[in-house]
């Protein structure tokens, strides 16, 4: 959350050279994003975000994320567009880094999201998925259950220091995904990380979804579990039923679930929980000296998977009426 | 530079309900200023940059910094306006912190200065001081000699770890300037720190000048000194001469040097690099940990102050003409 790399008004100027955009009017760095460094850029013409990709991103799939924003926008959608240079380019350098001018989405996301909020949400996720349904490239969700494997293993030796049994719960909670996780529900692009500091609202309407850079393709319904987890818990981590079920039904207004996707939820919740509780204690156990970034607490992932552990079943997230 | 106080919506919401500028559109945490958090926020009305000072800022001081921003945009030059709100106050509590709301000034800030950007800084550091010439508030400057002899005795001991013999360089310079010092030069409000991040432009037209809290009152031409340390070197600290004569020459057309100021620049402009390095070798030698602020060299204003040291009087920085 800090700008890593510093670019000057003669950087900047050189780079915007390529661009027809006017010239720069405002340049701040923002402290947004968590492994790149980003710029609040005013030119002459329009507001942009400027994004310098930072080692963590995975240059390979830089095209892939830019492309399925350019997707999302061109169907009308607010998700930032990446704007084209003059010779129709967004992935450009800029000192020695993969670089991308976006355009500025207006908005403010909100902390403590009501129903309404979350009914909103609800909308535009099952919108994304079908503005993405005709999305061709596919990139594997490396955060899924292999990627959680390999993250329990890296943790393990010091997982107890986060809390005692830590290590166990994680296992036997990974067992049982790995023996139960669905096979067969609807596959499509989704974003992965709906969290609610990446969707912007003036009042209870969004103007913008933002950070699509762990898009991949899943299940459609694992988005849903992913918002679930980080929308539907107030900040004491209790589980706040009507956000979810508004989320839910106002999905399911927009694109219909199926019985499988439906029954598939507390599954699926688990797994979203562990995903962000095992990346969570990843973070924690490697911090970088003088880093920038605060480092979350895993636990509170502990308690919304023991919550979902416990539920009977998806009637616990969903509407009643189906 | 960062964000420490996160203003989440709905604390942002609270606070400007007291203020009567709109809703809120947009809300970044800006990478901004060393001490403070700094959000850019768009309001349905302008846009402003949200302040909160952190502990290191002197509460006592902030009314003084407010009504100092307050009298120069007043006088229409481009320093931000603090805003009042609904009762008339600027000085406002936010999450438990004193908080200000400034207007929004566009303009980038230049990295290498060329003569017009520093003949356009002289222009306005002149009209700066004729539009404080009726500022009634004093403010004695703590970071002048007095302030530099407790640095000096508070970095002696590890001075030498950042070069071999520079506390003994300091006590020298330092007793050098407690001695020859001047006493009488006319006196105002100045700015102070007055460095390249703190002017924006739009092409050679200065938009805004910001940051005044390290706003004081002591001799004006020390803000010249400021300026020259600042603005008159190369980004390898080699003294661009022409960057200083231009500064002076428009500094003078609009407030007339007097000779005894200008046969003092050389001995402010040592005192000028002394100040800086000083409180670089403090900060480096007091870097807190996990801190987001990247400390910077002193021994850049050690080349600047041995600079200063070896010219052969004013005419090395000023005009020819006089």
């Amino acid at each position: 959350m800090a700008v890593y790399t510093q670019v000057n008004d003669s950087d900047l100027a050189a780079f915007l050279d390529d661009y027809e955009v006017g010239h720069a009017v405002s340049f701040k760095g923002i402290a947004e994003g968590v492994e790149n460094s980003n710029y609040f850029l005013q030119t002459s013409q329009a507001s942009f975000i400027l994004t310098i990709y930072e080692k963590r991103a995975n240059a390979d799939d830089l095209p892939y994320f830019l492309t399925m924003m350019e997707h999302i926008a061109g169907q009308g959608l607010p998700s930032p567009l990446p704007v084209k240079d003059k010779y129709g380019e967004t992935l450009k350098t800029l000192l020695g880094k993969p670089a991308c001018l976006i355009t500025f989405l207006t908005g403010v996301s909100v902390d403590d999201p009501t129903p309404d909020h979350c009914a909103a949400l609800g909308d535009m996720l099952a919108k994304m998925h079908l503005a993405l349904s005709d999305f061709p490239t596919e990139r594997s969700n490396d955060l899924s259950i292999m990627g959680w494997q390999g993250l329990a293993k890296q943790t393990k030796d010091r997982a107890d220091e986060a809390k005692p049994g830590l290590g166990n719960i994680i296992a036997e909670e990974l067992d049982f995904l790995t023996r139960h996780w669905p096979a067969t529900l609807p596959k499509g692009t989704i974003h992965a990380d709906l969290f609610a500091d990446n969707v912007l609202f003036h009042g209870h309407d969004i103007t913008g979804v933002i950070d699509f850079y762990f898009g991949c393709t899943d299940f459609l319904a694992y988005d849903i579990a992913v918002c679930i987890n980080a929308w539907a818990f107030s900040s004491d981590h209790e589980f706040i039923p009507e956000r979810a079920k508004r989320l839910c039904e106002h999905y399911d207004l927009v694109r219909r679930l199926s019985a499988d996707e439906i029954n598939a939820l507390p599954i699926l919740c688990r797994g979203a929980a562990l995903r962000f509780l095992l990346t969570r204690l990843y973070d924690m156990q490697n911090q970088v000296e003088g880093a920038v970034v605060s480092v979350k607490d895993p636990l509170d992932y502990l308690k919304r998977l023991e919550f979902h552990q416990s539920v009977k079943g998806a009637s616990d997230y969903v509407f009643e009426t189906r």
